[in-house]
């Protein structure tokens, strides 16, 4: 069993700066999120965008906001349970929270904090018959880990950014790539479309289109995939298969935990501190809604700045906290390090 | 008279987000500020200190965020009403409002934000007999523009930063600069601290302590003030008397504008859009309250962007906003110019 302060469903940038603002209280976070990395949709769909709405920054690319988030909260040094969705929800007899995943991780702690954005990212799956039954046994629908990876054959389907980049990152890692894709053309950065063009050429990716994988083949696991180029089918034998066809969100298990639900968001309680109806359980960023909600990442930030001024007075109740200012008091972090402005000397000038 | 969409009172951080909020709106601007330049407290009390809590920014010098603000706001084109305090407010019958200043400039605008921070920043001024009599005539408590002391004999007084940073300033434009403090001892940064004493050793900065100013004197116009050192008492010849004993915020005139005031701040709705118990005044920031308010700049960020849409909505009254992403739609400048992610090629691979 986890056991945290704060336990933060999602991991993209309000969450990540929830790690921040709690550990000023002194309050420790644990992170879930489905996605294999933190970041969110700003890591997982489009890393390499400019924002350009965050304040204080002109322009800021997403997957830089999610590195600058992870270094502002690491001396609070968070947990993360990732690559895992959380399942259900059971309140406690002192009022705490069990979380468990779809992967049976059990976390315990007296808030929850719900910072899912737009919901748990689920893959598009490819309508291949009996595809569920190579999940995990050679199908995988997000890269964990490309070390898998090395020195196997992996075949790679779709024609976005995802198929693209992983392509060109596999070929120095896998034995051989494949990458599959119906249409000739590719829809994605220009870098990216050349790059594969010219590891086509080297002979380091194979490159099949228009065509679809139609069927898998293997017993206990991958062994083949079945392609049909123009009404022509062949088997290409390999390792992994893994389908990159885009990710869609889905608020998912969240929506049976007896929360007020409107409009696919939480309803919370933006008066106060973004609390749900649910005593102990906050909704923050995109995830939440309330009358003139905006689902913009700086909303996200304030709102579980609030929020976690109500959990500081949930987890110590009649203890009171007067605010500090990072500019004067410095930060303390739980790693031992210690952040603070330099001091002023009082010095007589000779 | 000087008209725009949005008249912004106070030019810190949550005033200069709001321009970039409401340019995203196709508003407009016009910041009025008693401080001589923008970025409120973080440019004139710690322009030099580091920022721990500014979300994304592991660590921000107080004076970096405010040109990254200005940066992200500038192609809006805000207008500027600089050392000056906004004193009077009257609603016109068509719904608009006419703010004057102390110095009588007059400003016009259908929606009023209120980003005053802690108030305006008034200089504590010393104890000298008439020294009211000199303001303007060359007794000056901030400084606008280093340029008027080009070639001119400068007498500063203080013993913090500003004291010291100034006369380091001064040190390479005036013809003169005498620096006279009550004690020996200076506080600020060990860096300003030794750049005095050198610049002392240099003959380029004049240092008389402990010693006080005690009087003034000239014919219309300062020609020397009078320095009391250990009871002797001598004059000097200055064309220049800047006394840099530190600025105290209040909320001064806005306290009368009719508003609800708690706490010397300003009662918003925050369930909505902070809006104040005027139509068409809008507080932010740290200037108003509201319950578990946080006087941070990041809520700053937020109260200004829900601001900004209830702002649209009275200056496009039935018109329909749709929210934009940054960061799929681009920014179209007021200047022409536009920001936007680099566009997905589609494109077949040879």
């Amino acid at each position: 069993m986890i056991k945290t302060d704060i336990l933060i469903i999602g991991a993209g940038p309000t969450g990540l700066f929830t790690v921040f603002e709690a550990g000023l209280l002194k309050l420790k976070c644990h992170l879930i999120d489905a996605l294999p990395q933190p970041g969110g949709q700003c890591s997982e769909i489009y890393p390499k965008k400019p924002i350009y709405d965050i304040p204080g920054f002109p322009e800021v690319l997403a997957g830089d906001l999610t590195k600058n988030l992870l270094e502002q909260g690491k001396q609070f040094e968070p947990g993360f349970t990732l690559g895992e969705r959380a399942e259900t929800i059971e309140k406690q007899e002192d009022g705490s929270f069990i979380v468990t995943t779809n992967k049976g991780t059990k976390h315990q702690a007296p808030v929850v904090a719900i910072a899912g954005g737009l919901g748990s990212f689920e893959p598009r799956k490819p309508a291949i018959d009996g595809i569920e039954n190579y999940e995990d046994k050679g199908v995988e629908y997000f890269i964990k880990d490309p070390e898998v990876y090395r020195n196997k054959k992996v075949v790679i389907s779709g024609g976005g950014d995802s198929a693209l980049d992983w392509s060109i990152f596999l070929a120095d890692v896998a034995s051989e790539v494949t990458l599959i894709h119906r249409r000739n053309e590719f829809r994605g950065a220009l870098d990216s479309v050349e790059k594969v063009s010219e590891l086509k050429l080297l002979g380091k990716i194979n490159l099949i289109t228009p065509a679809e994988v139609t069927g898998l083949n293997g017993d206990g696991k991958i062994e083949s995939v079945t392609v049909n180029k123009d009404g022509e089918e062949f088997k290409i034998e390999t390792d992994h298969f893994i389908p990159l066809f885009g990710l869609s969100p889905k608020l998912g298990p969240i929506g049976d935990w007896g929360l007020e639900i409107e409009k696919n968001a939480i309803k919370v309680d933006n008066s106060r501190n973004y609390q749900t109806n649910i005593d102990g359980i906050f909704a923050i960023g995109d995830v939440n809604t309330y009358p003139e909600k905006l689902k913009l990442i700086l909303c996200g930030f304030h709102e579980a700045t609030l929020m976690c001024q109500a959990a500081y007075r949930i987890i110590n109740p009649g203890k009171k906290y007067v605010l500090k200012y990072t500019t004067v008091s410095g930060i303390d972090g739980f790693d031992g390090t210690r952040k603070e402005a330099p001091k002023a000397v009082v010095q007589s000038i000779q």
